[in-house]
């Protein structure tokens, strides 16, 4: 086993854990609450209401067009904060490594990981790795928790606050990152063009912000994409939800991509993208805002909020019919995030 | 495949993961933040100061003598955070589980953290769940991070100050959790007497900051054992700590192992141990309050923190002599937490 390797010991509290500690996470991660290594970071108090959220992160190949699983980790937890309306506040960051995994692949994840949460202005606080031996582990897994701050004028947005009558506003393509990922892992030829929307949120949902007071709620929607995300919002507001496919963007090399293979493009996972949904009274303002964002010029209006029949999602199709639109049953697209 | 068992769709956002969240986690953990089910959980504000930390959990095997891995979690996030002199308000939890892994292993996972989190009277606000295929992962690894509320009165306790003329408390017995995993792995026959110390302190930790006013540092000695806290401690301060082999208590079925093995018990995790450090004016008080808790009931002064030389540890043995007492440089006990 070369000296550029991960190994058990660097895993094991000792010596080789403490250098690990300062060679890839201090030299990198430096802020105040970090660098004091104590059992928890303390940090100062919080105004206001708070958002704590977490997700592991376990994405095949660990690199893919448009980002890893290190920018990954971070864009997904920043952007399950940014959905509570939350301003990111402290990260932490854990590691589950494979030993016989490379420094230098390791380095890379976490000049990732703190290239974006520099981007976000948000500091990694807490950490924790650990080592498994070979073949116990699948090179690098990563948890990313995080802390945000919800401004004390905003109520907060929730699943279960969405009403009949309100717009429903997507803030660009789908399918872009599952595809992306599911390329790279296949090798598929035609898919070139397709790169992962992997992108922290918190600015496209601060400027929202700015100029709404009433957002109902905010969804990323990842795993199970679009139609995941509109189903479970209409089951926990027991509403009905009708979106236009004609009106949801989607890249040329994803819709061909997810045409090849038989894949729904509304099943498939984004990770830099918002689903806003606000009453018609707030929309125009709030597309408004999400247009003139670079993360948000695609931004449509993709459907309206009914209250029947409750729990359900409609897709209107471009030939004009109705049907159901379904949460994805099995599993389409493993390890994708 | 059959029904009892976590399938890849487990993890796919879709249907499956919902009746996943329904069964196992929500039925366990119910409360108001994680039922709402948005991307984060949100809590009402926090006075004062807060900690926050993260620890991933990867023990070998899952069950073991006084513990399992999901008691464990909950217990060294809470640790931690006890450690900063905070009181634990929310903690997470985030799963990577192997595709195959039976829903009863993981049911008793989550009844014990469930039941340990009741304990402590802390909630489990948010989650995560990833399946990945057979093979990628070993059964399950469990990321619990939490955050805590440290008392307005309280100077967060810090290794950096800890001051020379302190003196050094252990709330009891060193090696139980390392040997009780080890034994258990290994199928050790003179072991059966051999428990892990898994337990929450928060409760031992309020005791003392009832009667103490100036904690310097707290530390539960896990990964590394006493050595590893104690010489991670005494290098960010920048003091020299000297401990009384004598006055450290073990557990006579530790011993005996150790001794078999030839493993230092000082290089031993342990996950229900806490090292406070205080003034010396405080540490009578603090002692004291120790004893009365019942995981404090063997508390001991187990040393004292000198100038020089500058981050060193000597233990003065029972023979008399003072030695190093280094941090471990291996990996003696593999995926012990």
């Amino acid at each position: 086993m070369k000296d550029d390797t991960i190994l058990m010991a660097h895993g094991a509290g000792g010596k080789k854990s403490a250098e690990l500690i300062r060679q890839v996470f201090l030299s990198r991660f430096s802020n105040p609450a970090l660098s004091r290594l104590g059992d928890s970071a303390v940090l100062d108090s919080i105004q206001g209401r708070f958002a704590f959220t977490t997700d592991s992160f376990v994405v095949e190949p660990l690199f893919f067009p448009g980002g890893d699983i290190g920018k990954l980790a971070v864009c997904g937890t920043v952007n399950d904060l940014a959905a509570a309306a939350a301003r990111p506040i402290a990260l932490s960051a854990a590691f589950v490594l494979e030993e016989g995994l490379s420094f230098s692949i390791l380095e890379q994840v976490v000049d990732s990981m703190h290239a974006v949460a520099d981007e976000v202005g948000v500091p990694i606080v807490a950490g924790d790795t650990k080592v498994v031996p070979q073949g116990s582990a699948d090179k690098m897994f990563i948890t990313v928790s995080g802390v945000g701050e919800i401004p004390a004028s905003v109520e907060p947005p929730a699943p279960d606050r969405v009403r009949p009558g309100d717009l429903v506003l997507l803030s660009g393509t789908v399918g872009d990152h599952g595809m992306a990922v599911m390329a790279q892992r296949e090798g598929l030829r035609f898919s070139t063009n397709i790169v992962s929307d992997c992108a922290p949120l918190w600015s496209l949902v601060g400027a929202v912000l700015e100029v709404a007071t009433d957002i109902h709620c905010m969804r990323d929607p990842t795993r199970g994409g679009l139609a995941a995300a509109l189903n479970e919002i209409a089951s926990l507001s027991q509403v009905n939800i009708e979106i236009e496919e004609s009106a949801i963007p989607i890249n040329e090399g994803v819709r061909v991509a997810c045409d090849l293979l038989g894949i729904d493009p509304l099943h498939v996972a984004n990770e830099g993208k918002m689903l806003v949904i606000v009453p018609e009274s707030e929309s125009q303002a709030v597309l408004s805002a999400m247009k003139k964002h670079p993360l948000g010029s695609m931004s449509s209006v993709i459907g309206r909020v009914n209250d029947a029949p409750e729990g359900s999602v409609y897709l209107r199709t471009r030939l004009g019919t109705l049907r159901i639109l379904d949460t994805p049953s099995g599993d389409i697209l493993p390890r994708i995030c």
